[in-house]
């Protein structure tokens, strides 16, 4: 059985990428970052990027591979300038990709797309075509708040959203619920709205009817999904008051993953979800890291957790391993070819 | 032992009332409300509007009192005409304190403010003070977001708000956060919006000081607390890794109530939070109405959740009554007033 965590970013990036990021903004604010150089950097670099780090943290805790995206909080979709987005875009699906080949049998690649708030999604497509078909991504993070924070576009069922959808689709790539940095200062990022996202997709989702028309979507909404599992008959009863489909209606296309970081918490998720729809993911190095003075362990390591539930064979390979390689189609064939 | 349910609103009010309103918006439209009449409702009509609602539902699932406020998603603070608001919030508060003079053992009531986005607060400290010592109320509603899911307003740690707090702390008057409705296409309000802010306005206290400035001041966050104990491990590590309190520092100052509408919800609550910092609350006849088919109980009968928990003698009372007595102080006082 394979361990695979749905859940990472490349938050261990060489110096340069950050450097980059701002020489851009910087130019942007002079009106014209066109000239702005890419950063150099070499295969070594990136290597012992991850090595130190990821790597060391999926040998520690038995964890064979990582979907693996960019920064989350570094994506920065509220930046209005589509050029200069998709170079950002391209620039940081380009370095997540030569990890992912370093690394083949222990990353598989996921991308950011350009958006930018309210704008056009052709771009977002021309970067998703690219990186499932010429990069091999198995799936993409999908922002549904470009603005950060502000929610000043349409809620994901929006037509707006629908000619991505079914490139997404078609291409058979998952979209991972994911907000970026906050401009907003009521909303703190990680502790405020990254879990306020999820929970606003979720009912997004169920006020509408999106998999009717687009029937292969798939959502994976991260954070355990916000705040929904813990109000799970909060939703079935709107559900039923306001006469919109039921909860479990949405189950063929969204999934959780269990970046929730206690033992009670990944407990309820999977009692109250069930087990065909979450999926192991811990975000390590990411939001939440450090040690738990009261267990010794991270608060990241969400293995723990998932192992301290007592749960039978079948349901452990679903949560490490099985559920993901039905939710993400391009995964199994990627760890084929990898010799895994 | 007293059941006291802090979480109640008048959903159940006359027509008349929303009839009012609605006259009142219109006539601000078109420029000036002024001259609106306000509606004569009579004392057999209030009592008519809970006798069938909310006594009923009390007396079947044995609450002995509710505090109860006006219907939150009506309170419309986004509606930034400052003295409409002042009388519709007066309207409000005054219907909810003529139906706890007619069941004085059963309701204690519990204000909203006249706040309109960014706007004085000097409006909500008068009304604030006639609730309080004129009418006898013991608690008052707090909207952490005038704007109606806008979200265009300073944080609950902001300065912005300390006069209010100052008013607070002197009358021993607890504030329970709560949004009215939304008015983002993105945020259902109950699905989305009140959750957020639950969540929300415990990130903005985990990040500021603000229980040093104002010691006795106490929050209730509602809906059990929005995403907050379902992610109680992520909070304890965010507050570790960027060196803020622990979330144990704001344990004296703020209190979840039990408005998760399932069995494994409210369990988490309890064992995460603590049972000294958790009311029992329902919400019943409010979000989330009707039977669950699959127990053929009501979704917010949220008394046979914590009944189910097997809790000893002590936490049941602790939830039931004592935690609520110590929280409101004003609260005490009434009910002995009343004869309970």
């Amino acid at each position: 059985m394979l361990v695979i965590d749905c859940h990472g970013h490349f938050t261990s990036e060489p110096a340069q990428v950050a450097a980059f990021r701002s020489r851009q903004l910087s130019a942007l604010e002079s009106g014209d970052a066109s000239g702005v150089a890419l950063p150099v950097i070499t295969d070594d670099e990136l290597a012992d990027a991850v090595s130190g780090n990821q790597l060391r943290v999926m040998d520690e805790r038995g964890i064979d591979v990582v979907l693996f995206s960019p920064r989350a909080s570094a994506m920065g979709h509220h930046v209005s300038d589509q050029r200069a987005g998709e170079i950002w875009t391209q620039l940081s699906n380009d370095l997540v990709y030569r990890v992912c080949q370093l690394f083949p049998n222990r990353f598989a690649p996921v991308g950011q797309l350009p958006q930018v708030p309210g704008g056009d999604l052709q771009p977002s497509i021309t970067e998703l075509r690219r990186c499932a078909e010429q990069l091999g991504f198995v799936a993409v993070n999908l922002n549904p708040d470009p603005s950060g924070g502000h929610w000043s576009g349409r809620p994901v069922t929006d037509p707006y959203w629908f000619p991505l959808y079914e490139v997404m689709e078609d291409l058979q790539i998952p979209g991972m619920i994911h907000v970026s940095g906050s401009c907003n200062p009521n909303f703190h990022a990680l502790g405020a709205h990254y879990l306020n996202a999820d929970t606003t997709v979720f009912m997004q989702l169920l006020e509408a009817d999106l998999f009717s028309r687009f029937p292969g979507l798939r959502f994976v909404i991260p954070h355990g999904g916000g705040a929904v599992p813990y109000h799970w008959g909060r939703y079935k009863g709107l559900a039923a008051r306001f006469d919109m489909p039921p909860v479990e209606s949405l189950m063929g296309n969204v999934f959780f993953d269990t970046c929730v970081y206690h033992r009670p918490g990944v407990q309820l998720l999977v009692e109250v979800v069930g087990t065909q729809n979450v999926l192991f993911g811990s975000e390590m190095l990411g939001a939440v890291r450090g040690v738990n003075p009261d267990t010794g362990s991270g608060w990241d390591d969400t293995r723990l957790y998932v192992e301290s539930l007592g749960l039978d064979e079948e349901t452990r390979r679903a949560l490490y391993e099985g559920n993901a390689l039905r939710v993400y189609p391009r995964l199994e064939r990627r760890l084929r070819d990898a010799g895994r």
